[in-house]
């Protein structure tokens, strides 16, 4: 059929058309597909189980840390978005807006939440009223609607699920105290779940979130050299209270403004995913995340004992908790083998009649398609393990592939260069001034990335202005 | 203070206004809060947390029996709404329109989901062209909006959480097996995880979802005799795979129309959990969906060892798979019982110094209020069979309360006054003709619920109109 041999046609090469790869890899791994809805798509079950696991993950990650997750409405009110100034600022252009319910036009028009600060102020400040209500560690998992022009599969879309914290406290510090914490909460998530490993650091004013006070980013390196924003958390200080009047009454009866944070992260995890690990064969995904651990393919399925085989060994498996599937189906094995590796599913064990005579079977890693033969019986204890070697050799490669794409300039030529020649990250001094952002950005396409919690000192002088620095910053392309 | 005070003063009692009492528990439970957003609610951590374990069982039990997670977008085209004739008659006077994105207004304007058939089926359409992509058994977890006029927190708000189901089938048959498998696993869910029984059956055409061939539908009953609608399954034939053009190729190469259903629970079960099983010191939640269930309160916690022993009584539930915590805020002990009761939690452990003297401590269940004095070390074990026989007895009780509330009704007379002075359901027979629907709904306000599967012939002839009568139906006053 012209649908099966479709697939079998090589995917695009990663380093002939990186976009393309990119495109080729989200269909025929089968994670998502263009909607009718302009700019929005359809998440299908192999990229939704994704984001199950990764909310599985993180949202046990938040209780261990107090958070509570509730529901706030979907839309805005137009004059509850407005009353902090910076924030409609921000999203106001690029929002969707509600002007008619049933048969009645709006007194009032209402817009889709492109994120939830305004409601959740909107509620703390009734909700709040003495020190003994605080501080509130609040997360909702939603989806959120920002117009965006254009759009990419997970990276940029009309529509995006994602949770969003947000939190009240009695004090600043206890304010920043949590912005941290949740930020290192997606670092860690990010390394030790995803084997995506992360630079962590501060926007400057000109990147940060529309209201926020400081903004904290953790930002990781694509295969092809741009730098993808993977989750961010923001400490709005008291600027939200003030212009809600989130207010409470401190344990000597004086009446304080609250500080705020908030945090989040979205299905563009999906797409760091494919785009740091992925390969010419297709999604590479993580052991950790990946929906199904171990894929079972029988060859030749009608000889003798193969099926009970290959069921015995689905059962073992499962039995040592990894997530494991028998391919049953009519196709051959090597058009197993590719759906297997497109859809990156990180082991296969191949049994087959000759396996089966020396009771052994063929297990194949994804990552580095190495093939290990054994006992049947010491399949699942193997298994396990390696799925942890596959993690921490995932986690490796990335970092490796990370630290040999950040070229450090001291000077605006080199600084052009790199950004030009060498793809990845680019370290440079900054002397805090946002028309230096302007330029480089406006020479170069690159933008801040961030001020790394790491500093060093490269140089004395701005890479643009060459005035005095004050923070060494991490540049780049980004998605 | 004021607000504490308002707290321990007694709710409304469920017989003197039983409208009033739900919502001083919605209240008082902290389940909810109103929002700026007209007819949209805030689900508080109390509440979201009811939903969660509501999703996590319900998910289970689909996956289960091969449902899949989706998702599709948030909004719909609304020529795409406009593809199934009845479905738009139905859907589009409640829905809202979104005419804005950004700084530019649409060409064509979009409406908020109302429900996704649509946009299952504009998917279904691409998706599946041969025997082999059948069937496709899709379920997805979102928000919908519907724009209604009056709304009561839960059972009536213009948006609402829920999952909704959607699958195509190669046959009719297949199709109606799949719509009956997923009311039996509401209908299961809500007895045995709830406590709440229901009656099977199907709506009249009157009754049923837009542009669906036959809706089935659980039906439960209220503590003040109304019937409330708890989940419904549609099989839609192959009525939307012709409006929508979704066809595959059988295995002789045949082209056909595939044969669909829909399914769908709401946030709508929380307020059944309350209006079933509450009474007059609060909501009174089933073991199995109490986020909390058993909470420790120890007496004098000042008091030597006793905050160690209640510290004790938590590790020990907590080991045997119970969800516990202490409650060691600076309240009274008699602040912390009226708490745990207006909250609804199971089961609450008493310890204090002349308990801990005698190496006992109290249980006390939330369903009958009985105490049970007994060693510590036995106090894990006997919670847990505890919860067991609480839900036993929630459960049997609910039904002994349906069961005592369905009166038969022969003749108009008997019919109208039993809707007028006996709260419950009717049992009469009907004709089939949606004119004596019509007319009883305008004497009476009642609504046929539906005909259950247990079809008995409790009289020949129809209760309305006296024409010969076709099936007993399930009359009521409804939510």
């Amino acid at each position: 059929m012209a649908k099966e041999k479709k697939f079998v046609e090589a995917i695009t090469s990663r380093d002939e058309d990186f976009a393309q790869w990119y495109t080729d890899v989200v269909k025929k791994a089968e994670l998502m597909s263009y909607s009718s809805v302009k700019g929005f798509m359809v998440i299908k079950p192999a990229g939704y189980a994704i984001w199950e696991n990764i909310q599985k993950e993180l949202d046990r990650r938040f209780k261990e840390v107090g958070v509570e997750n509730c529901y706030m409405p979907m839309l805005i009110p137009e004059s509850l978005l407005q009353k902090e100034k910076d924030h409609v600022e921000g999203f106001a252009p690029e929002v969707a807006w509600v002007t008619q319910g049933g048969l009645e036009p709006l007194q009032e028009r209402y817009c889709v939440r492109p994120t939830s600060e305004t409601l959740f102020c909107d509620y703390y400040k009734d909700a709040i009223q003495s020190y003994r209500d605080l501080p509130k560690v609040y997360n909702q998992w939603c989806s959120v609607v920002r117009w965006e022009k254009t759009t990419r599969p997970f990276l940029r879309s009309r529509e995006f699920l994602w949770q969003e914290g947000h939190t009240a406290h009695a004090t600043m510090e206890e304010a920043e105290e949590r912005t941290r914490q949740m930020l290192n909460i997606y670092a860690d998530f990010a390394e030790n779940y995803l084997a995506i490993p992360v630079v962590k650091g501060r926007k400057t004013d000109k990147e940060k979130f529309a209201g926020a006070e400081a903004t904290y980013t953790i930002e990781a390196l694509m295969h092809d050299g741009k730098a993808l924003q993977c989750g961010t958390s923001h400490n709005f200080g008291d600027g939200f209270a003030k212009a809600f009047g989130i207010q409470y009454t401190d344990q000597s009866n004086q009446l304080k403004y609250v500080y705020q944070t908030s945090w989040g992260m979205t299905t563009r995890m999906i797409g760091a995913i494919i785009m740091v690990h992925g390969d010419d064969s297709g999604l590479v995904l993580p052991p950790k995340i990946a929906p199904t651990q171990v894929m079972v393919i029988p060859i030749r399925q009608d000889a003798e004992g193969v099926m009970d085989a290959a069921q015995g060994l689905k059962d073992a498996l499962k039995a040592a908790g990894i997530r494991v599937k028998v391919d049953d189906s009519d196709k051959s094995p090597g058009w197993k083998f590719s759906e297997q590796e497109m859809r990156g599913i990180p082991i296969r064990i191949e049994i087959g009649p000759k396996d089966l005579e020396k009771g052994q079977c063929v297990l194949v890693r994804r990552d580095t398609r190495e093939k290990e033969t054994m006992p049947i019986a010491q399949a699942a204890e193997r298994a396990g393990a390696l799925l942890l070697e596959i993690h921490d050799n995932m986690l490796e490669k990335a970092r490796a592939f990370r630290d040999s794409h950040i070229t450090d300039a001291t000077n605006y030529d080199e600084f052009c260069d790199a950004i030009e020649n060498k793809p990845g990250f680019v370290r440079a001094m900054w002397c805090g001034d946002e028309a230096c952002e302007n330029k480089i950005k406006e020479d170069t396409t690159a933008t801040s990335r961030c001020m790394p919690f790491q500093q060093e000192k490269i140089s004395d002088v701005c890479v643009c202005c060459g005035k005095p620095a004050k923070k060494l910053v991490f540049w780049g392309k980004a998605y």
